[in-house]
């Protein structure tokens, strides 16, 4: 039996997505157990709603709380211990048997929760954000870090390259990850001392397919399977390519809208303007999964739906039964002269 | 008479796009002159098949080298003396009636020509390279550095804040330019080391509108004018934003050409895409300038044609006009505790 806690507050349509995100995993995989945290009530009138109960499978806690979005994490993370994301990460911290945690709540919550209260596997210097884009030939990339440390040493680098490579081909399927190094030029020699030196060790790095700097215009060819960044020019490339994908979805909308002609044309077109928006729905992908971190856990978009939530707890269900956490610290356990 | 040196090399389509490019804007601008650099017979040729003949405001100056956009920057500068960039950056430094330099070759000897031949105005730390960008509501945003300088300190981008504001002001009659710092959040303490005390920095300087943080899904809402970033994460978002419009673009045709419904759909909106891939064509948005170096540098697209070109001549022609460089030193001298 594989046991996950789920956040059921914090999202744009919580708890009602993260309920019935919860029932679709627990009908899809029969090994799967779930504790809900949240207000108790409102998490038994969503479960009444979807004619299911508690049982062997399913518990609720209550956690009467929520820490919004616009608070301070480090903060929210002390004070707020009632609310259902800060109790969920105390059953992870209590409860060996409890192998990770879903949710779509404060992100920066979540990830000061994760590196302060959760810890790290053996051998990790810094836990990691992976988040998963689409690709133009209809693949995936991961990007690790993509804003957990927005100041990093070449060897965290190096780990992030590991760690991801090692996720992406048991929870993905994807054989021998190519990893390239996010970089201001693809020559060896670019970029400021920390990507020079990052470059360095993850071309002496045995056992990874490592195939050298990107540029970040690159992103989506398809050419990557894992980029490996600094937290914050990950984090400035993942948003920059959501918010220009959004940005020009909405122009064409716009665009459309403005004349007749083009409303019938779009009409004609409609089925694959609908696969383009659904190809562009970030939520298709599952969640971020912190990588390094004690337990498995996943941060879906806050605007989530139950399709999506569902993906995020089978996100934290593959990793734990590919037995991810024990591969990675065997990985590091393996690098010449890692810093523990 | 406002003079120009023209590196006529270096581009996709040179030395054809250059020479007409410069053509258009000597009948633009009647108090324009242009010292055009390059193989002279090529150049000659060009001249002839537009008609256009050698004169007061025009004059070709021989070099038969070319810079490659593989070469290394800072060994290219220093061995390839005859070459059309560094004959021209030659021009720029021995005689002081010309004011600046349009090249559409080689992005990284251009700028390390223009940090170690030209030199810098007074005040300024680091020169920084400024491209601009459409935004969604029909205006620009300028992004500086976008990758001259991979290592930054506060003090730089306070800097090219500055310098960057006047440049919107001057050249594009931007009114108070509304500035942002490049980061991972907008709260305040949001960020690395650098780009807090950036944030102090920039909120404590007079005459600049400052107005917080911007993340980087933002950059094309329209609500930002510039952005301030170090060189590293600026490149990462510049070149990420160019690249996903770049493949949705080409998905979107893919998909069209898939089946013909779409592609009788899309001729029935065929002005509207026209338009929109006119809108996305950076060309249109003039080259990208070196601001904060002795003399007015833009440096254009390599694929640039004779318009984009003419533009990129219309930006140093104006930044001349202007007398940007004197308001920079102006601006620089009332910094508080400027490092000089």
């Amino acid at each position: 039996m594989i046991r996950l806690v789920i956040d059921c507050f914090g999202g744009d349509k919580s708890p009602s997505v993260n309920v019935e995100g919860s029932i679709r995993a627990l009908e899809q995989f029969p090994d799967l157990s779930l504790i809900l945290t949240g207000d108790e009530t409102a998490v038994r009138a969503e479960l009444d709603r979807l004619g299911a109960s508690e049982g062997e499978r399913l518990s609720v806690v209550h956690a009467p709380d929520v820490i919004g979005c616009d608070e301070k994490p480090t903060d929210a993370i002390r004070i707020k211990k009632d609310s259902s994301m800060m109790r969920a990460v105390q059953l992870l911290r209590s409860d060996d048997d409890i192998s990770g945690m879903v949710s779509i709540g404060s992100t920066g919550a979540l990830v000061a929760a994760s590196v302060l209260r959760v810890g790290r596997l053996r051998g990790v210097c810094r836990p990691a954000f992976c988040p998963i884009l689409p690709t133009m030939n209809g693949g995936i990339v991961g990007i690790c870090d993509s804003g957990a440390n927005v100041e990093c040493k070449p060897d965290y680098l190096r780990q992030f390259a590991v760690m991801g490579s090692r996720y992406l081909e048991q929870v993905y399927g994807v054989e021998n990850p190519r990893v390239a190094l996010l970089n201001v030029g693809v020559e060896a020699e670019k970029g400021d001392e920390l990507h020079k030196e990052a470059y360095r060790l993850l071309s002496d790095t045995p056992g990874l397919n490592f195939v050298g700097n990107m540029e970040s215009r690159d992103l989506l060819t398809g050419r990557y399977d894992l980029v490996v960044c600094d937290g914050f020019s990950g984090n400035v490339l993942v948003k920059s390519t959501e918010g220009t994908a959004l940005e020009l979805l909405k122009k064409l909308k716009r665009d459309i809208y403005s004349r007749t002609k083009y409303k019938i044309g779009a009409f004609i077109m409609r089925k694959m303007f609908a696969e383009e928006k659904e190809f562009m729905n970030y939520q298709n992908y599952g969640g971020s999964v912190m990588l390094g971190c004690a337990r498995n856990i996943v941060k879906g978009h806050g605007s989530s739906d139950a399709v999506s939530f569902a993906k995020c707890i089978e996100q934290a269900y593959r990793m734990e039964q590919s037995g991810l956490s024990g591969l990675i610290e065997a990985d590091l356990d393996r690098l010449p002269n890692a810093k523990i």
